[in-house]
Protein backbone atom coordinates (compact mmCIF):
# COMPACT_ATOMS: atom_id res chain seq x y z
CA UNK A 1 0.00 0.00 0.00
CA UNK A 2 1.70 3.28 -0.94
CA UNK A 3 1.98 6.40 1.67
CA UNK A 4 -1.02 8.18 0.83
CA UNK A 5 -3.00 5.61 0.48
CA UNK A 6 -1.65 4.04 4.55
CA UNK A 7 -2.42 7.70 5.52
CA UNK A 8 -6.05 8.04 4.25
CA UNK A 9 -6.76 4.63 6.07
CA UNK A 10 -5.41 5.46 9.26
CA UNK A 11 -7.24 8.48 8.81
CA UNK A 12 -10.62 6.59 7.93
CA UNK A 13 -9.63 4.13 10.90
CA UNK A 14 -9.41 6.62 13.37
CA UNK A 15 -13.09 7.82 12.28
CA UNK A 16 -14.24 4.92 12.37
CA UNK A 17 -13.11 4.41 16.23
CA UNK A 18 -14.25 7.87 17.42
CA UNK A 19 -17.61 7.23 15.82
CA UNK A 20 -18.29 4.04 17.93
CA UNK A 21 -16.63 5.70 21.10
CA UNK A 22 -19.06 8.39 20.83
CA UNK A 23 -22.11 6.16 19.74
CA UNK A 24 -21.16 4.55 23.09
CA UNK A 25 -21.28 7.42 25.57
CA UNK A 26 -24.42 9.42 23.64
CA UNK A 27 -26.31 6.34 23.40
CA UNK A 28 -27.51 8.00 19.86
CA UNK A 29 -26.30 8.18 16.52
CA UNK A 30 -24.92 11.48 16.29
CA UNK A 31 -25.84 13.38 13.04
CA UNK A 32 -23.01 15.72 12.59
CA UNK A 33 -19.49 14.58 13.80
CA UNK A 34 -17.48 17.16 13.15
CA UNK A 35 -19.15 18.81 16.17
CA UNK A 36 -18.49 16.62 18.70
CA UNK A 37 -14.43 16.31 16.91
CA UNK A 38 -14.61 19.76 17.98
CA UNK A 39 -15.85 19.02 21.60
CA UNK A 40 -13.12 16.82 21.70
CA UNK A 41 -10.45 19.03 20.34
CA UNK A 42 -7.96 21.13 22.89
CA UNK A 43 -7.13 24.56 22.39
CA UNK A 44 -3.09 23.40 22.30
CA UNK A 45 -4.60 22.61 18.63
CA UNK A 46 -4.58 26.08 16.78
CA UNK A 47 -6.81 25.52 13.70
CA UNK A 48 -9.56 27.74 12.98
CA UNK A 49 -11.94 27.17 10.86
CA UNK A 50 -12.61 29.43 7.00
CA UNK A 51 -14.15 32.17 8.99
CA UNK A 52 -12.08 32.29 11.42
CA UNK A 53 -13.76 30.45 14.29
CA UNK A 54 -11.35 28.23 16.99
CA UNK A 55 -11.74 24.80 16.24
CA UNK A 56 -11.84 23.94 19.87
CA UNK A 57 -14.07 22.80 22.22
CA UNK A 58 -13.83 26.35 24.64
CA UNK A 59 -17.17 27.79 23.07
CA UNK A 60 -19.10 24.95 23.19
CA UNK A 61 -18.00 24.79 27.25
CA UNK A 62 -19.77 28.08 27.32
CA UNK A 63 -23.29 26.61 25.50
CA UNK A 64 -23.18 23.14 27.35
CA UNK A 65 -22.71 24.67 31.00
CA UNK A 66 -25.49 26.82 29.92
CA UNK A 67 -28.08 24.13 29.07
CA UNK A 68 -26.69 22.11 32.11
CA UNK A 69 -27.69 24.54 34.82
CA UNK A 70 -31.10 24.98 32.86
CA UNK A 71 -32.30 21.44 32.34
CA UNK A 72 -30.66 20.47 36.25
CA UNK A 73 -33.14 23.70 36.70
CA UNK A 74 -35.77 22.31 34.88
CA UNK A 75 -35.62 18.50 36.56
CA UNK A 76 -35.00 19.81 40.40
CA UNK A 77 -38.39 22.33 39.93
CA UNK A 78 -40.33 19.41 38.81
CA UNK A 79 -38.97 16.87 41.37
CA UNK A 80 -39.05 19.11 44.30
CA UNK A 81 -42.22 20.67 44.14
CA UNK A 82 -42.39 22.29 47.34
CA UNK A 83 -38.87 23.72 47.88
CA UNK A 84 -38.01 27.25 47.64
CA UNK A 85 -36.21 28.91 45.24
CA UNK A 86 -33.33 29.24 47.60
CA UNK A 87 -33.27 25.32 48.01
CA UNK A 88 -33.67 24.85 44.38
CA UNK A 89 -30.13 27.09 43.55
CA UNK A 90 -28.70 25.00 46.74
CA UNK A 91 -29.43 21.50 44.67
CA UNK A 92 -28.28 22.44 41.89
CA UNK A 93 -24.41 24.07 42.45
CA UNK A 94 -24.19 20.57 44.70
CA UNK A 95 -24.78 19.11 40.90
CA UNK A 96 -22.79 21.37 38.33
CA UNK A 97 -20.04 21.86 41.04
CA UNK A 98 -16.63 21.61 39.23
CA UNK A 99 -15.61 17.90 41.22
CA UNK A 100 -19.03 16.55 40.27
CA UNK A 101 -18.38 17.57 36.36
CA UNK A 102 -15.09 16.25 36.69
CA UNK A 103 -16.17 12.81 38.18
CA UNK A 104 -18.54 12.31 35.11
CA UNK A 105 -16.33 13.32 32.82
CA UNK A 106 -13.91 10.64 34.41
CA UNK A 107 -16.55 7.89 34.57
CA UNK A 108 -17.41 8.56 30.70
CA UNK A 109 -13.28 7.99 30.41
CA UNK A 110 -13.69 11.24 27.75
CA UNK A 111 -10.20 12.22 28.47
CA UNK A 112 -9.27 9.33 25.99
CA UNK A 113 -11.28 10.63 22.66
CA UNK A 114 -9.63 14.42 23.03
CA UNK A 115 -7.19 15.38 20.57
CA UNK A 116 -4.30 17.53 21.91
CA UNK A 117 -0.29 18.96 21.43
CA UNK A 118 0.10 18.95 25.32
CA UNK A 119 0.68 15.51 26.86
CA UNK A 120 -2.78 14.24 28.80
CA UNK A 121 -1.06 13.83 31.53
CA UNK A 122 -0.16 17.52 32.02
CA UNK A 123 -3.94 18.67 31.78
CA UNK A 124 -5.64 19.36 35.12
CA UNK A 125 -8.58 17.64 37.05
CA UNK A 126 -11.11 20.16 35.45
CA UNK A 127 -10.42 18.78 32.05
CA UNK A 128 -12.71 15.82 32.90
CA UNK A 129 -15.62 18.56 33.69
CA UNK A 130 -14.70 20.87 30.54
CA UNK A 131 -14.80 18.39 28.00
CA UNK A 132 -18.22 16.68 29.21
CA UNK A 133 -20.11 20.98 29.21
CA UNK A 134 -18.58 20.81 25.67
CA UNK A 135 -19.74 17.28 24.93
CA UNK A 136 -23.43 18.72 25.95
CA UNK A 137 -22.87 21.63 24.29
CA UNK A 138 -22.25 19.80 20.96
CA UNK A 139 -25.29 17.22 21.48
CA UNK A 140 -27.46 20.15 21.57
CA UNK A 141 -26.18 21.66 18.42
CA UNK A 142 -26.28 18.50 16.83
CA UNK A 143 -29.76 17.25 17.82
CA UNK A 144 -31.46 19.99 19.45
CA UNK A 145 -33.17 20.58 23.14
CA UNK A 146 -34.93 17.18 23.65
CA UNK A 147 -31.86 14.94 22.80
CA UNK A 148 -29.77 17.43 24.98
CA UNK A 149 -32.28 16.55 27.70
CA UNK A 150 -32.33 12.87 27.35
CA UNK A 151 -28.62 13.04 27.49
CA UNK A 152 -28.43 14.95 30.45
CA UNK A 153 -30.42 12.54 32.03
CA UNK A 154 -28.68 9.51 31.23
CA UNK A 155 -25.15 10.72 31.79
CA UNK A 156 -26.08 12.84 35.35
CA UNK A 157 -29.61 12.86 36.52
CA UNK A 158 -30.04 9.25 36.75
CA UNK A 159 -26.76 8.04 38.24
CA UNK A 160 -26.05 10.98 39.92
CA UNK A 161 -29.02 13.26 41.01
CA UNK A 162 -30.65 11.60 44.09
CA UNK A 163 -32.95 13.84 45.59
CA UNK A 164 -32.44 11.88 49.59
CA UNK A 165 -28.95 12.13 49.33
CA UNK A 166 -28.74 15.75 48.03
CA UNK A 167 -31.12 16.52 50.95
CA UNK A 168 -28.72 14.79 53.53
CA UNK A 169 -31.02 12.36 54.65
CA UNK A 170 -28.77 9.34 53.07
CA UNK A 171 -25.30 9.39 52.93
CA UNK A 172 -24.80 5.97 52.37
CA UNK A 173 -27.06 3.20 51.00
CA UNK A 174 -25.03 1.09 51.87
CA UNK A 175 -24.55 1.81 55.75
CA UNK A 176 -28.32 1.93 55.96
CA UNK A 177 -28.75 -1.66 54.11
CA UNK A 178 -26.80 -3.00 56.74
CA UNK A 179 -28.12 -1.83 59.81
CA UNK A 180 -31.48 -2.56 58.34
CA UNK A 181 -30.45 -6.38 57.96
CA UNK A 182 -28.72 -6.34 61.71
CA UNK A 183 -31.74 -5.10 62.84
CA UNK A 184 -34.15 -7.66 60.34
CA UNK A 185 -31.25 -10.45 61.28
CA UNK A 186 -31.01 -11.17 57.72
CA UNK A 187 -27.21 -11.70 56.10
CA UNK A 188 -25.97 -9.39 53.99
CA UNK A 189 -22.84 -9.90 51.47
CA UNK A 190 -21.36 -8.19 48.35
CA UNK A 191 -19.99 -9.89 45.60
CA UNK A 192 -17.59 -8.15 43.78
CA UNK A 193 -16.06 -8.91 40.44
CA UNK A 194 -13.53 -7.49 37.83
CA UNK A 195 -15.97 -6.43 34.96
CA UNK A 196 -13.71 -4.17 32.21
CA UNK A 197 -15.22 -5.70 29.05
CA UNK A 198 -14.64 -3.55 26.21
CA UNK A 199 -14.11 -0.51 27.72
CA UNK A 200 -10.80 1.75 28.25
CA UNK A 201 -11.12 1.74 31.74
CA UNK A 202 -10.71 -0.90 34.73
CA UNK A 203 -14.29 -1.34 35.95
CA UNK A 204 -16.00 -3.53 38.56
CA UNK A 205 -19.61 -5.28 39.11
CA UNK A 206 -21.05 -5.93 42.28
CA UNK A 207 -24.61 -8.26 43.11
CA UNK A 208 -25.91 -7.36 46.71
CA UNK A 209 -27.09 -10.20 48.34
CA UNK A 210 -29.31 -10.84 50.91
CA UNK A 211 -29.31 -13.94 52.79
CA UNK A 212 -29.62 -16.21 49.49
CA UNK A 213 -31.07 -13.78 47.31
CA UNK A 214 -29.34 -11.12 44.67
CA UNK A 215 -31.12 -7.38 45.77
CA UNK A 216 -29.51 -5.25 43.66
CA UNK A 217 -26.49 -5.14 40.84
CA UNK A 218 -24.16 -2.08 40.14
CA UNK A 219 -21.27 -1.42 37.93
CA UNK A 220 -18.86 1.35 38.19
CA UNK A 221 -15.36 2.29 37.90
CA UNK A 222 -14.70 1.73 41.67
CA UNK A 223 -15.38 -1.33 44.12
CA UNK A 224 -17.10 1.23 46.06
CA UNK A 225 -19.02 2.55 44.00
CA UNK A 226 -20.38 0.08 42.26
CA UNK A 227 -21.62 -1.20 46.07
CA UNK A 228 -23.01 2.46 46.31
CA UNK A 229 -25.01 1.67 42.83
CA UNK A 230 -26.37 -2.05 44.08
CA UNK A 231 -27.86 -0.53 47.39
CA UNK A 232 -29.41 2.66 46.44
CA UNK A 233 -31.36 -0.46 43.86
CA UNK A 234 -31.73 -2.38 46.74
CA UNK A 235 -33.13 0.24 48.74
CA UNK A 236 -35.66 1.60 46.73
CA UNK A 237 -37.02 -2.11 46.19
CA UNK A 238 -37.21 -2.91 49.80
CA UNK A 239 -38.04 1.01 50.35
CA UNK A 240 -41.64 0.58 52.14
CA UNK A 241 -40.35 -2.06 54.88
CA UNK A 242 -37.22 -0.03 55.75
CA UNK A 243 -38.92 2.87 56.13
CA UNK A 244 -41.65 0.90 58.26
CA UNK A 245 -38.85 -0.67 60.59
CA UNK A 246 -37.66 3.16 61.07
CA UNK B 1 -78.03 41.12 41.06
CA UNK B 2 -77.22 38.65 44.65
CA UNK B 3 -74.04 38.99 46.21
CA UNK B 4 -72.52 35.72 45.71
CA UNK B 5 -73.69 36.67 41.54
CA UNK B 6 -71.80 39.86 41.84
CA UNK B 7 -68.54 38.57 42.87
CA UNK B 8 -68.82 35.90 40.82
CA UNK B 9 -69.28 38.50 37.50
CA UNK B 10 -66.28 40.41 39.15
CA UNK B 11 -64.10 37.56 39.36
CA UNK B 12 -64.77 36.50 35.79
CA UNK B 13 -64.50 39.61 34.68
CA UNK B 14 -60.72 40.37 36.66
CA UNK B 15 -60.15 36.95 35.10
CA UNK B 16 -60.72 38.09 31.43
CA UNK B 17 -58.92 41.50 31.62
CA UNK B 18 -56.17 39.07 32.82
CA UNK B 19 -55.96 36.96 29.95
CA UNK B 20 -56.42 39.85 28.05
CA UNK B 21 -53.19 41.37 29.26
CA UNK B 22 -51.33 38.36 29.41
CA UNK B 23 -52.51 37.68 25.86
CA UNK B 24 -50.75 41.67 24.56
CA UNK B 25 -47.57 40.72 26.71
CA UNK B 26 -46.69 36.95 25.11
CA UNK B 27 -48.10 37.21 21.63
CA UNK B 28 -50.04 33.82 21.97
CA UNK B 29 -52.74 32.08 23.50
CA UNK B 30 -51.81 31.15 27.03
CA UNK B 31 -52.93 27.71 27.34
CA UNK B 32 -53.54 26.86 31.83
CA UNK B 33 -53.47 30.52 32.78
CA UNK B 34 -53.35 29.54 36.35
CA UNK B 35 -49.47 29.38 35.70
CA UNK B 36 -49.49 32.68 34.58
CA UNK B 37 -51.54 33.68 37.80
CA UNK B 38 -48.72 32.01 39.62
CA UNK B 39 -46.00 34.58 38.44
CA UNK B 40 -47.74 37.55 39.34
CA UNK B 41 -48.84 36.58 42.46
CA UNK B 42 -46.14 38.05 45.47
CA UNK B 43 -45.26 36.31 48.17
CA UNK B 44 -47.01 38.45 50.90
CA UNK B 45 -50.29 35.97 49.59
CA UNK B 46 -49.48 33.14 51.80
CA UNK B 47 -52.08 31.13 49.45
CA UNK B 48 -50.53 27.21 48.94
CA UNK B 49 -51.57 24.18 46.85
CA UNK B 50 -53.35 21.37 48.24
CA UNK B 51 -50.05 19.25 47.72
CA UNK B 52 -48.38 22.21 49.93
CA UNK B 53 -46.93 23.79 47.22
CA UNK B 54 -46.48 27.88 47.74
CA UNK B 55 -48.12 29.61 44.88
CA UNK B 56 -46.20 32.32 44.42
CA UNK B 57 -43.86 33.29 41.69
CA UNK B 58 -40.77 32.63 43.72
CA UNK B 59 -39.89 29.47 42.41
CA UNK B 60 -40.73 30.30 38.30
CA UNK B 61 -38.20 33.20 39.20
CA UNK B 62 -35.49 30.39 39.72
CA UNK B 63 -36.69 28.16 36.43
CA UNK B 64 -36.95 31.48 34.36
CA UNK B 65 -33.66 32.55 34.99
CA UNK B 66 -32.04 29.56 34.38
CA UNK B 67 -33.93 29.38 30.80
CA UNK B 68 -33.26 33.30 30.23
CA UNK B 69 -29.54 32.52 30.97
CA UNK B 70 -29.42 29.26 28.76
CA UNK B 71 -31.44 30.89 25.48
CA UNK B 72 -29.72 34.01 25.42
CA UNK B 73 -26.14 31.81 25.41
CA UNK B 74 -27.30 29.98 22.53
CA UNK B 75 -28.51 33.54 21.04
CA UNK B 76 -25.09 34.53 21.34
CA UNK B 77 -22.96 31.43 20.46
CA UNK B 78 -24.34 31.66 16.85
CA UNK B 79 -24.37 35.33 16.37
CA UNK B 80 -20.48 35.57 17.67
CA UNK B 81 -18.92 32.79 16.05
CA UNK B 82 -15.45 33.89 16.30
CA UNK B 83 -16.29 35.01 20.21
CA UNK B 84 -14.12 33.78 22.76
CA UNK B 85 -15.43 31.70 25.98
CA UNK B 86 -14.64 34.67 27.79
CA UNK B 87 -16.07 37.08 25.48
CA UNK B 88 -19.37 35.24 25.75
CA UNK B 89 -19.88 34.84 29.39
CA UNK B 90 -19.25 38.96 29.28
CA UNK B 91 -21.70 39.44 26.67
CA UNK B 92 -24.18 37.32 28.49
CA UNK B 93 -23.24 39.13 32.03
CA UNK B 94 -24.25 42.33 30.43
CA UNK B 95 -28.00 41.41 29.07
CA UNK B 96 -28.88 39.34 31.83
CA UNK B 97 -27.72 42.17 34.35
CA UNK B 98 -30.24 43.01 36.93
CA UNK B 99 -30.89 46.44 35.84
CA UNK B 100 -31.59 45.55 32.46
CA UNK B 101 -34.09 42.68 33.61
CA UNK B 102 -35.44 45.36 35.34
CA UNK B 103 -36.31 47.40 32.54
CA UNK B 104 -37.94 45.10 30.40
CA UNK B 105 -40.47 44.58 33.43
CA UNK B 106 -40.93 48.09 33.67
CA UNK B 107 -41.52 48.31 29.89
CA UNK B 108 -43.83 45.47 29.33
CA UNK B 109 -45.57 46.78 33.06
CA UNK B 110 -45.52 43.46 34.64
CA UNK B 111 -46.40 45.14 37.94
CA UNK B 112 -49.26 46.56 36.88
CA UNK B 113 -51.03 42.72 36.75
CA UNK B 114 -49.02 41.45 40.35
CA UNK B 115 -51.32 40.67 42.77
CA UNK B 116 -49.89 41.39 46.58
CA UNK B 117 -50.88 42.20 50.04
CA UNK B 118 -48.23 44.81 50.09
CA UNK B 119 -48.86 47.96 48.60
CA UNK B 120 -47.14 48.26 45.05
CA UNK B 121 -44.96 51.53 45.89
CA UNK B 122 -43.52 49.59 49.08
CA UNK B 123 -41.77 47.63 46.07
CA UNK B 124 -38.01 47.64 45.47
CA UNK B 125 -36.99 47.77 41.59
CA UNK B 126 -36.19 44.22 41.51
CA UNK B 127 -39.55 43.40 41.36
CA UNK B 128 -39.65 44.43 37.31
CA UNK B 129 -36.92 41.67 36.87
CA UNK B 130 -37.95 39.21 39.08
CA UNK B 131 -41.96 39.19 37.45
CA UNK B 132 -40.17 39.37 34.36
CA UNK B 133 -38.04 35.77 35.06
CA UNK B 134 -41.00 34.02 36.78
CA UNK B 135 -43.02 34.96 33.18
CA UNK B 136 -40.32 33.06 31.37
CA UNK B 137 -40.58 30.25 33.57
CA UNK B 138 -44.12 30.34 33.12
CA UNK B 139 -44.04 30.09 29.72
CA UNK B 140 -41.68 27.54 29.68
CA UNK B 141 -44.11 25.10 31.81
CA UNK B 142 -47.23 25.86 29.97
CA UNK B 143 -45.62 26.09 26.02
CA UNK B 144 -42.40 24.04 26.28
CA UNK B 145 -38.74 25.40 25.53
CA UNK B 146 -39.46 27.01 22.03
CA UNK B 147 -42.21 29.24 22.74
CA UNK B 148 -39.87 30.28 25.92
CA UNK B 149 -37.38 30.87 23.15
CA UNK B 150 -39.65 32.84 20.58
CA UNK B 151 -41.17 34.55 24.29
CA UNK B 152 -37.64 35.71 24.64
CA UNK B 153 -36.33 36.83 21.15
CA UNK B 154 -39.67 38.58 21.46
CA UNK B 155 -38.86 40.47 24.28
CA UNK B 156 -35.01 40.89 25.16
CA UNK B 157 -32.86 39.71 22.13
CA UNK B 158 -35.20 41.83 19.66
CA UNK B 159 -35.92 44.69 21.65
CA UNK B 160 -32.68 44.94 23.42
CA UNK B 161 -29.60 42.29 22.38
CA UNK B 162 -27.89 44.66 19.62
CA UNK B 163 -24.05 43.00 19.18
CA UNK B 164 -22.69 46.31 17.93
CA UNK B 165 -23.70 48.38 20.93
CA UNK B 166 -23.10 46.10 23.56
CA UNK B 167 -19.29 45.38 22.02
CA UNK B 168 -18.93 49.29 22.35
CA UNK B 169 -18.92 50.10 18.88
CA UNK B 170 -22.22 52.42 18.87
CA UNK B 171 -23.34 53.72 22.36
CA UNK B 172 -25.68 55.99 20.59
CA UNK B 173 -27.51 55.32 17.38
CA UNK B 174 -28.78 59.08 17.66
CA UNK B 175 -25.40 60.71 17.78
CA UNK B 176 -23.98 58.41 14.57
CA UNK B 177 -27.12 60.09 12.70
CA UNK B 178 -26.42 63.17 13.42
CA UNK B 179 -22.70 63.19 12.91
CA UNK B 180 -23.42 61.61 9.66
CA UNK B 181 -26.09 63.75 8.27
CA UNK B 182 -23.65 67.06 9.25
CA UNK B 183 -21.18 65.60 6.86
CA UNK B 184 -23.60 65.03 4.25
CA UNK B 185 -25.34 68.14 4.79
CA UNK B 186 -28.71 66.88 5.31
CA UNK B 187 -31.55 68.21 7.40
CA UNK B 188 -32.29 65.32 10.42
CA UNK B 189 -35.28 66.24 12.43
CA UNK B 190 -37.01 64.23 15.22
CA UNK B 191 -41.18 64.26 15.39
CA UNK B 192 -42.08 62.90 18.75
CA UNK B 193 -45.53 62.63 19.93
CA UNK B 194 -47.65 61.24 22.72
CA UNK B 195 -49.36 57.79 21.61
CA UNK B 196 -50.05 55.86 24.73
CA UNK B 197 -53.03 54.14 23.25
CA UNK B 198 -54.78 51.38 25.23
CA UNK B 199 -51.23 50.51 27.53
CA UNK B 200 -51.62 51.22 30.80
CA UNK B 201 -48.20 53.58 30.97
CA UNK B 202 -47.71 56.56 29.23
CA UNK B 203 -45.83 55.99 25.70
CA UNK B 204 -44.31 58.53 23.01
CA UNK B 205 -43.94 57.51 19.19
CA UNK B 206 -40.93 59.09 16.87
CA UNK B 207 -41.25 59.82 13.34
CA UNK B 208 -37.10 60.36 12.11
CA UNK B 209 -37.01 62.44 8.84
CA UNK B 210 -33.51 63.19 7.12
CA UNK B 211 -34.52 65.85 4.70
CA UNK B 212 -38.53 64.93 3.70
CA UNK B 213 -38.18 61.30 4.36
CA UNK B 214 -39.20 59.30 7.41
CA UNK B 215 -36.31 56.71 7.57
CA UNK B 216 -37.31 55.38 11.02
CA UNK B 217 -39.66 55.04 13.44
CA UNK B 218 -39.97 54.46 17.10
CA UNK B 219 -42.30 53.94 19.85
CA UNK B 220 -41.69 53.37 23.65
CA UNK B 221 -42.32 54.28 27.46
CA UNK B 222 -39.57 57.57 27.10
CA UNK B 223 -38.88 60.16 24.78
CA UNK B 224 -35.35 58.93 24.82
CA UNK B 225 -35.92 55.23 24.01
CA UNK B 226 -38.20 55.90 20.87
CA UNK B 227 -35.80 58.11 19.56
CA UNK B 228 -32.83 55.36 19.94
CA UNK B 229 -35.24 52.83 18.35
CA UNK B 230 -36.01 55.10 15.76
CA UNK B 231 -32.04 55.90 15.25
CA UNK B 232 -31.43 52.40 15.02
CA UNK B 233 -33.64 51.15 12.83
CA UNK B 234 -32.92 54.22 10.46
CA UNK B 235 -29.10 53.43 11.15
CA UNK B 236 -29.73 49.65 9.56
CA UNK B 237 -31.68 51.37 6.50
CA UNK B 238 -28.21 53.55 5.85
CA UNK B 239 -26.02 51.00 6.92
CA UNK B 240 -24.22 50.79 3.64
CA UNK B 241 -23.94 54.25 3.24
CA UNK B 242 -22.70 55.20 6.35
CA UNK B 243 -20.14 53.01 6.52
CA UNK B 244 -18.54 53.93 2.77
CA UNK B 245 -18.69 57.50 4.47
CA UNK B 246 -16.15 56.50 7.36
Amino acid sequence: MNFIKKILKSRSENGEIFLIEIQKILGFKPHDLSIYKKAFTHSSIKKKSASGQPLNYERLEFLGDALLSSIIAIDLFKKIPTGSEGYLTQMRSKIVSREHLNEIGKDLSLISLISSKVPKNNFGDNIHGNVFEALVGAVYLDKGFVYCEKFINKTVIEPYVDIERLEGKITSYKSVLIEWCQKQKCQIRYDVYEDTGNDRTKHFSVRLYIDDDVVGKGRATSKKKAEEIASKRAYYKLQDQIELSE
